[in-house]
């Protein structure tokens, strides 16, 4: 869906010029990385050190993990060291290795609706079973529902806060329920149930909201993360995997995923890229930025009549569709040189996605074509 | 094995000091990186392009996929285009997209022995079934052996040349021959044997040898190239999988390798390593340093009285064991302070293989204990 979006919006550029589509399709950063990533990078290539030192340990640099695990000490107060930390070709590559370090083929993951769109291909890579369960209303975890689906099966769970495609942050009482539960699920079933906490987005949330630790709440977890975001740096693939020091058998777990490194042809995490990060671990780009461009979309669309669920974090908003059919609503929008994602490409049928990480004014002169689309359907 | 070398040469090193311990465990490559290299790398840092360009097409940065293109066109007259280059976090990561894209469950890779110690992990994350096939006495492919070992199950052939471990060439007449093989079958079996071609090592030859192109040869072949021993720069994951525009199915196998690429969580090949080596298509280490190398060490292990092949380029040195028990001699080697790892490791018992990508003095300073391990085999 995402892709056909894409390639519609090339043709619509094309015919229309860019600065007349407003294309909220993609899930690209656009605020500047912050000055401290350019100043770090230059100095890097000059003192060369980097490229001399070859391959680095398929876990990554001792120092980049350590100065992570110090992060996380500080922020969570989870005893994490740099042995639980290891570094990732961006959460893509983290979730990838990650599954395969610990799927059976046939082994169940439940993964919560609407969902980000390649979890299910990472899953099946390694022969697991994607069991979908609904969020609520709200888009937060149904800990009831997720209950009832866990099975003998079930390996693993994948949550993504703040959400992508629903701005979600789930609540501290929310991890703690879903944690309470996956505790006793794993002791009736006498074994594990890990919690995957999939965070690009942990440093982008609005409103001085602070997303609760999932390391803290829960000890078999095992958290996925990209500075793509925090950094605005998406292609350059870097990345970080961190375990719980309590997780179930740790040091082999600790082992499959080094193994996995290597042998899925990741072999290591960008080397240069990791001496960046280690320099960089209290740098994040400017918040505000998307904040701003948050509250100039959803006061157009509350003003144009959309409902929708305000974004606590990342930089989506998931709209209801005026009509029950999402995707006959975004051709819709496209009457209107607008192009967004139907819900139902995300598990979320009925509404649509917004990925506001564009200029202010592709939000602001959109604002009456959402408001053309939406009368049309009245 | 390699492992296992790393770890007992860290004691070793921790006991002597690091210069009493001769090192040829690892094939880390030790020449620095071309100057041009740090220029591009610094001026990439200063205009800071690449970072705000954020996610870059899954297959790549069209530039660099046509300044690749464009080489391969030049130095091989294969009429590829920028759309049959797809880029890849190094060739590991080029191998396992490949053999994902390839592979069904219980499809035949045949596998060259001795062979580089990976290949059996990527073809089995993906269901792949090995078929290990002795190379000859001078460690070229055995096509007679090869033909016998093709069956209706054997979807393709991975080779490696110059070669990891034994620093062989194929040469251009047992490429004909083996492409000619490969015709022959595919056409009897009315569907094609694919030729994989792992070539990080094809600008790393010696005495003024051309590796002959396998794209030239044979047209269902796929190359998987990686920048890190041409440019030094292993640790940053970066290289590139070329189609023959003629190869089955052409535009199903792109596709197939683009999404795979997306969904085995590579995303994209680092984007900064990808401005880097479209600018750096003709710039190579100097490769005579490395022959020195070759030289210093094997005439050092003939005098010691040693067999083997000279290596026509890489930068390892596969030895005939003393002794039958490959292991048993690495053991030997150790008491010398020398670390070398054992045959059989790669699928080649009775030899032992040296990575010479090591300092000069290393290599000088090792022979007396080169020697003195044979001669207490005698």
């Amino acid at each position: 869906m995402i892709r056909k979006m894409f390639e519609e919006g090339i043709h619509l550029k094309k015919k229309y010029g860019a600065d007349n589509v407003y294309d909220f399709s993609l899930g690209n950063p656009n605020v500047e990385h912050p000055e401290e990533l350019k100043k770090e990078l230059i100095d890097l290539a000059c003192c060369t050190i980097p490229l001399k030192h070859g391959y680095t340990p398929n876990a990554g640099y001792p120092e980049t993990r350590e100065a992570i695990a110090q992060k996380i000490r500080q922020t969570t107060g989870v005893r994490i060291t740099a042995d639980h930390v290891i570094m990732s070709c961006g959460a893509g590559g983290a979730l990838n290795v990650i599954f395969k370090s610990l799927l059976d083929p046939g082994d169940e993951v439940i993964v919560l609706t609407p969902f980000f769109v390649e979890y299910p291909f990472y899953i099946e890579n390694y022969g697991g079973v994607v069991k979908f369960v609904k969020t609520r209303e709200d888009f937060s975890p149904d800990v009831d529902a997720i209950a009832k689906a866990i099975t003998r099966k079930t390996k693993a769970i994948i949550i993504n806060s703040p959400n992508n495609p629903t701005g979600k942050v789930y609540s501290k009482k929310n991890i703690a329920d879903l944690a309470r539960m996956l505790r006793e699920k794993s002791l009736a079933r006498k074994k594990p149930v890990y919690l995957i906490s999939d965070e690009p987005y942990v440093e982008i949330v609005y409103d001085h909201l602070t997303v609760p630790s999932i390391l803290k709440a829960y000890s078999n977890s095992i958290v996925a993360y990209s500075y793509s975001k925090t950094l605005s740096l998406p292609g350059e693939r870097i990345g970080y995997i961190a375990v719980h020091p309590k997780i179930y058998e740790v040091e082999n777990l600790i082992s499959a995923l080094i193994l996995c490194t290597r042998t899925l042809g990741f072999v290591n995490a960008p080397a240069l890229m990791q001496r960046v990060v280690a320099r960089l671990q209290h740098v994040a780009v400017d918040v505000g930025i998307y904040q701003k461009k948050r509250d100039l979309l959803c006061d157009g669309m509350a003003k144009a009549g959309y409902q929708f669920e305000k974004p606590q974090g990342a930089f989506y908003l998931f709209v209801k569709s005026p009509i029950r059919d999402d995707v006959e609503f975004v051709k819709i929008l496209l009457k209107q040189n607008i192009l967004a994602v139907p819900g139902s490409g995300f598990g979320g049928p009925g509404y649509f996605r917004i990925a506001f990480c564009v200029d202010d004014a592709t939000i602001i002169n959109s604002i009456p074509g959402f408001a053309r689309a939406i009368n049309e359907c009245r």
